[in-house]
Order: C-alpha cells, then sequence, then structure tokens
C-alpha cells in the first residue's frame, strides 16, 4: 500500500506563477538555496541560478539547472564586476527585471583557518564581512541601479540567531550576520521608499547543510537546537517553503524584518527536554 | 478598455482546501477579520464564524456567514462556558477539529468611557485584560481540552506595536496587547509541545475599522503610522493575505513569534517626510 | 593575616545622601527588597518598607526596620485605599515626596494551587495580573494624583525574562511580567513627560528568594541560568547595588527600559558548558 | 544671589577611587569622551587617553590631559601595531592592567564624501567597518592576549539606535553600528568566561558633538528626538555619568548589554508633540 502525505497532494499552488527569480547559494541538494529553487521552480517561478566559481566547482549546480530548467550565472559576489554582470546577463535573459532574489550566501575564512573568535585575522575578517554582508549591498545596489528588481519585488537573505545572542562557536559569522540585517533593513527602507521592494531576513534554525557542518561544535548546537525547539528544528524543505510565501504577492507589506523559522527556539528560553539533561 | 490587475488573475491558490477554521471578531465589513474569512473562503477553507453577541448585534456578521457559507455562533469570550459551547458545536458542525483559528478581538472599557491612562479604573482594566487577552488562553485552553485542533494547526492572533512602544492615545489596550503577545508565546510552547499547533500575533499597522476608529487621536497616528512606514500602512486585504500564508502548510515552523506586518514601520526610526514635516 | 575585599572597603559612596524612598516587598533577608533596604540606606537614603499584612506575618520586616531605622506602612496592593493609604503616611513621614521605589512584588495564586499553565483558573488569574502587575499602576497612578515622587524621581520594578521567552515552570508569571513591563513603559512616558520620573524595570537573574524558592522546577533552571551565563548569576547583593545606581543622579536619562541584570545570560545563545552537558 | 544645583554639591562620590582606564575619541569638549574623562577623574580615576593622530590635530586633547592630570597616547585603531603600542605603554605607565576602557570611535568615509547610502564605496566601506566597528575587537584581542584589562573590569563602547531602526541619513553608519554591538556582545561572553570582563555598549541620544554635526539632516533628527524622547535628549554630561556607573562596581553582572540611554526615546512610539506637529 502506498503511503500519500496530504502536503504532496495540494502543492504546488502556482503561487509563483509568472515571477522570475534568482537564487544565489545552491551549492548542492543539501543546501536550503537548492530546495528553494525546486520548490520555487514547482510554484511556477522561472529562475537564474548562481554562485561563486569554487562553489561552482565543488558543487553540482548544473545538475540543480538541469532540474529547474535554469541557467547558470557565476558570480563572485565580492567582485562588483561580477555582480554588474550576473544582473545585466539575468535582465537579458528574462528580457527584464526580476520580481524575487534569494540571498543564501556566507563565508569564514577565520573558521576555516582554525582561528578562535579572540585571536582572528582582521584581513581574513574583512574578506568575511564583504561575502557574507555586504554582498546583499552590492547585489542590491547593482540592481537599483540597473532597475532590475520590479515593482513589489522581494528580496530575501538567510541569517542565523548568532546576530542575536552569543554562539561561541559560530565565531566572526555572528558579527557578518549582525551586519546582513542590518544592510537589509538599511537597503530595505530605501527600496521600499523607491520602488515598493521589500527586503527581509530568515533567521533559520541550524541545518545540516554542507556548508553548516563545516562550523565546529555544529552538531553539538543542531542537538541543542532541536531539544530546545517547541516543534524541533526546521528543514531545509521547510525554509525553501518559508521563502515561497515571502516571494509571493501575499506578504506585500513585509519588510525590514528578520523572520526567525526556527520550530519557537527564538522565544523558548528552556524545555522540559534541556532541564532533564541538565538534571544528568 | 478593460483594467485587470494581475493579481485579482492569479488569486486565489487553493492553500487553505480542505482545511477548517474558526473566525473571531468580524464586525463589519471593515474589519480584517471580516476580510480574512473572504480570503479563507477563496482560499478553500471551510469556517464558522463567531463574535460576541453585543457585537453581533451592532455589526452585520449575518451578512458574511452568506458570502462565506459559514455558521455563526455567538460566543463571549469572557464566558468558559460560552467559549466551551462554541468549541464544541463547532466540532459537531465539522465532524472533527479544526486547522486554524483568528483572534481578532479587543475592548477597552477605560477607552470607550475616556479614561486617561493615568487614571484608570481597575475594574474596567480586569475586564479590557480579559476579553482582549486572556481570551486567547481561553480558547486554547479549551481547544486543548476538547482536543479541538488538529495536527500542526495555526493560531493568529492580532496585535498592535503599542505592545513594545508607547502610543500614548492606546491607553490600556497596550497593555492589554503585551499580555495577549505573553499568552501566545506561552501557550504557543505547550501546544507546540503537545500537538504541534504553533500559535503566533501579527502586529498590524493601524488599521480604518470600526473597532479602531474609536481610539483617540486615531487619524493623528494613523497619518503618521502612514509616513513612518516605507511602504504605507498595511491593510485589512494586505493582512489577511498573510493570515492566509499563516494558516497555509507553507509556514509549519514558524511559531511563538510576534510578525510586524506593518509597511516597514516597525524598523523605521525616521523617514523623509516625517523630517520634513518636523521642520515645518 | 585578615582579608579584606577591596568592595568592602569603598562602599558606601553616598550616592543616595538626602533621598527617600519606598521599599515594597522586603519579606526576608533573602529577598531582593530586603538588600536593596540595606544598600540604599549604606547610601544615605531615608526608607519606608511596606509588604502585605500576609507577608508581614510570614516574614521578618520589623527585623529589617530596626536595621535601616524605617516605619513599616503594611499595604495590599491590590486596595486603592490601601496604596493610597501608604502613600499618603509616607508623605506626612517624610514631610514631603520621594526621590525612588522599589517595587518587588510578584503572586500567583495558580503557581501555589499547583495548576498547570494549559489550565489555569482564570480567577485566580485576575489576582495574579492585579498583585503582580496592575499593583505598580496604582502605585504610580496614586503617587501621581497626590504628586508624591520628586521631580528626577526613579521607580524600579523587579522582572524576569520569562516575560521575552518562555520558561514552562514559570507559568503565568510570565504573562504577569510581560503586563508588568508594558505598566512599567505606558507610565513611564506619562510621568517622564509629566514630572521627569524614570520608570524602568530590572530583569533579575533567577535568585535564591524565599518567594523564587516556590516555583516549581526552580532549582533545574536556576543551575542551568548558571551554566548559561558567561559571569553566573546576579546575586541579590548584585541586584541591590544596580538598583542603587538606578536610584542616583547619575542614570536620569535612563527611562522606559527593561534592564537585563543577568551576567550575560539574555544574550548568550549557547555556552561550553551547556552543549557539554548535552553532550552526556 | 548664587544659584548652586543641588547636584554639584553632592557629586563626586568617588566610585572610581583606585580604578584605572583608557579613555578612546575625545576630541574637543563637546565630545562624550571628554565629559566622560573629566566625570571619571573626579571620581577618582587615573586615566590615559587616546585618540587617533589625525584627530589629535584637529582637536584639543592635549587640554584635557592637563585638565585630568593624564598621559595622551596616540593610536590609529585600524593598526596592529597601534594598537599594541597603546595597550603596552598604558600597561607601563600603570605598572599593570586597567579597570575600563571607554570606545567612542566612528568614521564614515562614505558619509564624508557624500555617497548616498545606496550608492556607496566598498572600499570606503570597509575602512569604516574597520574603524568603528573591528576597533573594538583590535583592542579586546589586544588586551586579552596582553592580560591588561583587571579581573571584573568594564568595557563601554558608544552606539546608536540606527543599529536597530532605520534613520536614512545615517548612512552606513547604521551598518557599523550593529557590527559594533554585535562585537561587543561576541567578546563579551569570551572575556566575562575568561575573566570576568563585562562589555556593554550605551546607545546615546543624538548628541551636538563635532562628529554627530557632520551628519546630513543632523539638526532634523535632533529636534525630531528631542520632540519624540518623553525626558529629552541625553546630553553629554548625562552619558558620562551614566558611564561612570558602567565602569563602577556596582554595575558587575551587567554584560553584553546594549543599553539605551536616550530619555526614553527607544520605547517611545509617538508623543503628542510629534503628533501635532504632523497635523500642521
Amino acid at each position: 500500500m502506498l503511503f500519500l502525505p496530504l502536503k504532496k497532494n495540494k502543492m504546488p499552488y502556482n503561487l509563483l506563477k509568472g515571477k522570475k527569480g534568482i537564487i544565489f547559494g545552491a551549492l548542492d541538494e543539501k543546501s536550503i538555496a537548492w530546495k528553494t529553487a525546486i520548490r520555487c521552480h514547482e510554484e511556477g517561478a522561472d529562475l537564474v541560478l548562481t554562485n561563486a566559481p569554487v562553489a561552482m566547482r565543488m558543487g553540482e549546480i548544473n545538475k540543480l539547472a538541469t532540474l529547474v530548467n535554469a541557467p547558470v550565472i557565476p558570480c563572485d559576489v565580492s567582485s562588483n564586476e561580477d555582480v554588474l554582470n550576473l544582473i545585466t546577463k539575468t535582465m537579458e535573459h528574462f528580457g527584464g527585471g526580476v520580481d524575487f532574489i534569494l540571498h543564501s550566501i556566507g563565508m569564514s575564512l577565520n573558521v576555516r583557518k582554525g582561528k578562535h573568535y579572540t585571536d582572528i585575522d582582521y584581513g581574513f575578517n574583512a574578506k568575511t564581512l564583504d561575502i557574507s554582508a555586504m554582498s546583499l549591498h552590492r547585489v542590491l545596489a547593482t540592481a537599483m541601479k540597473l532597475d532590475a528588481i520590479n515593482e513589489w519585488g522581494s528580496v530575501v537573505a538567510l541569517t542565523y540567531i548568532a546576530a542575536q545572542r552569543v554562539f561561541p562557536d559560530y565565531n566572526e559569522m555572528a558579527d557578518a550576520k549582525s551586519l546582513l540585517e542590518s544592510v537589509s533593513r538599511s537597503f530595505g527602507y530605501h527600496y521600499a521608499v523607491k520602488k515598493h521592494v521589500r527586503v527581509n531576513t530568515i533567521s533559520q534554525s541550524p541545518t545540516r547543510t554542507t556548508a553548516g557542518s563545516g562550523v565546529k561544535g555544529f552538531e553539538g548546537f543542531i542537538n541543542y537546537a532541536e531539544k530546545m525547539s517547541p516543534l524541533g528544528n526546521a528543514s531545509s524543505e521547510d525554509c525553501a517553503n518559508y521563502c515561497v510565501t515571502l516571494f509571493s504577492d501575499l506578504t506585500k507589506m513585509v519588510t525590514m524584518q528578520n523572520l526567525f523559522h526556527d520550530g519557537g527556539f527564538s522565544f523558548t528560553g528552556v524545555t522540559l527536554p534541556v532541564i532533564e539533561q541538565m538534571e544528568k
């Protein structure tokens, strides 16, 4: 006997029919960006995929390109030229502007090099901030200059609650995410005023992506987060669904927000399972 | 020549097909609850409508009942018996539990009586807190006892940013909304653990409803909010759309949150139009 | 050889010399209010002590009265008459208004009766909210009417982070503390405008007071809080010191704030000791 | 007849007697850092003053050095070597570690060059982030390496509410302040665990300093802030007093906090004077 979950029966809803979007950061099928691309495609959107050249070599973005029938345009987000090229090519491809953008980009050289937060290299740090946070500014500024986002368009960047509270192993990425959220608010103001474009961040549960797993102590805090979230951790599929709502016309007045998508973690002080664990 | 807004062409999406819900607080067609009932119905949901007997007499809920083909069950939310009766009758009507609830209820006796915040009557205040905030607890506790909300169900209560920052004329309703948001978090924890039910509040722009307009200085602050919101104030139709996403299966991991739906007001410190006005 | 901690050598500083204040809620020597009364007295303040008649019988307030050379005026804070009597008598005693007030009051009938949060009695709840939160309003409203707080006076109420995040065993007190914090902001606005009086809440670490210890699962969460606070939990002595700064002239522009006094707990997502415990 | 404000009579309190500290950023007598140096000196502290060489040439730090009897050690906070030299020389001067540090540093090249936020130069931006935010990290990391802050020491950095809400003319400094606040939390965790050193930010009202006045539209938003603050804007003298409390032993358990010192601005949604202005 075949069990078909009800959910599968109902989706898709054509929530993004006729919409066009850019998805940054789909490395492999564990990526939130990968799942989001799949879900946006199912909901009727046309996509352009992009990632850093080095990430494209490591990952499997071409496989995704086939699945969602989208071109891939490489882009190093720390390069003004690359971002300009991406936006220009995307507009040529679509014959006009886009309706949504997913920014799922983060990289920490100090984490990779195993530097402790109290002993980071400031050159590496500048690179981390540029790639993980100022890249959102660069994408939005370039898009604004080229008028590349349609009226009431929607931009989402992925972030983590370490921007608000300290998770020691998250290291300098916490600061990068704080900066990213601030850029999102600041640019969100200007793009709302100029063209009703909204910009939000989703603060997602820790997720077992290839990127996420690289963080030291990751298993410890994903388990802790699971025990501390009344609904459990949100998966990348859940996040993809949430992105779809934010790209849709149903959330047009939501902007400049940091939206926790974390099974309740953010507003839970402690849970019974954690208290029980503390008593062991 | 006929102008058809693109939006109308696309909706509905059947986002709530097969779902059942209870809508509290639809007074008349200006009500957010009214618009939400309409949109939920369009998206495929089956509804039960309810309001306080006194509000039913003043308003036009029966007209809405016809439009969305739903029964109306009166309920004074300050009465345990009434709430029990509502939930019981609803379960009988649907032959089972519900998938979503909208709590759009607020009443301040001190505001009605023109009492200044620094001079409120504590008996009236107790009534305000009971009707505007503890009513959410009563509904959820009764639903939990009767197991009236289905797995992964979604509860939304409407609130206002006066719960975080002072708007002097909002009077004791600010305190009531703070209490409501706390109840939402607290009960959200327990209902998530017990049955994956999520509970959130939407902090909506000031809206020209019959209830909202009663607040002293309302026109002043709705205009201020409009000037202070990069996207302008969110309308009741926008709010109805946002409610639909929160009742859908696409937001299953969002719980215990207070979600600002306000065109960016909440994260805007000042805008150019306000600065210009200050210089007059 | 005798070791004298440097701290003892330096204090007091005469920070409150010439100031007059009312201290609510000193039950016994474990109470934060007790320690605060002692420290205010050491810093040169003249005090009036008050507590509920029933708490006075259980506790040892008269011992404190001797230590700080202050009269005790009984006051049931849920009674308008009692509060009026307290303020009137205090003004008679001092021959004028006061400069500061400490509100350290909380009581939950549902907790005492062992009711689970999802099954509270609403009559008890109304009493909890009235005593634990609206009592601050009653004190401030009465003081405003009698012009009992001097220009630039300072009011502090004690609260707990359960007002922001769920700690399941804290039960309805979480909602009461949210309400208290809202009252503090709301009244803080009006009293600032009227007479430059500032009103703040201190969100204190869990503290082993006679009241605190009554909460179910208290030992579990005080240990968790200790492990989750980079500086450890703040003690009642620490809190008394912090209150002194807020009553002093050095913090005159701080108002309508909720001030975390918790060794860093509030902005810590996880600590290494907690992660280690999770891995056991 | 001579009018002596009561305040002058009572201060100082010897709150910082025996303490040693470093004050960054005293440009001229309008500077918050200048006033804080004066107040710390009055309260019994021994100081080292520092500023960027270029700022020292523009300002009058030597005048301050005479007033508070402190050496001046130039330091470009974007240089590891300069920071190392500053900390080393300070320890030599004091014959040991310091008890407190004030970080009052901010500089935006894009603002100076008149670039709009949506059109910033990323090279300038990197410099802004490094000087205005990462400088705090550099100072703390260097101090930790040299064990230059005594047990229970206190570090305060000045910030602005643009880190939370958008003030359009504040430009990229908003993002820099968000980053600064995150660094403060992140490093605060590690320094608390290692040596009970606490790190906080004070989010100060807009202040008519030489630096502040450079921001475009400054007069507009200082007036707006004045009208939106129930107590009015906090002055630099008020801020100096508040810093003294945070450097004292009375606030030892406050860490990783962003403390609003703004006359209530941060928790005020609107005021009557602003509403009245909107109606003009």
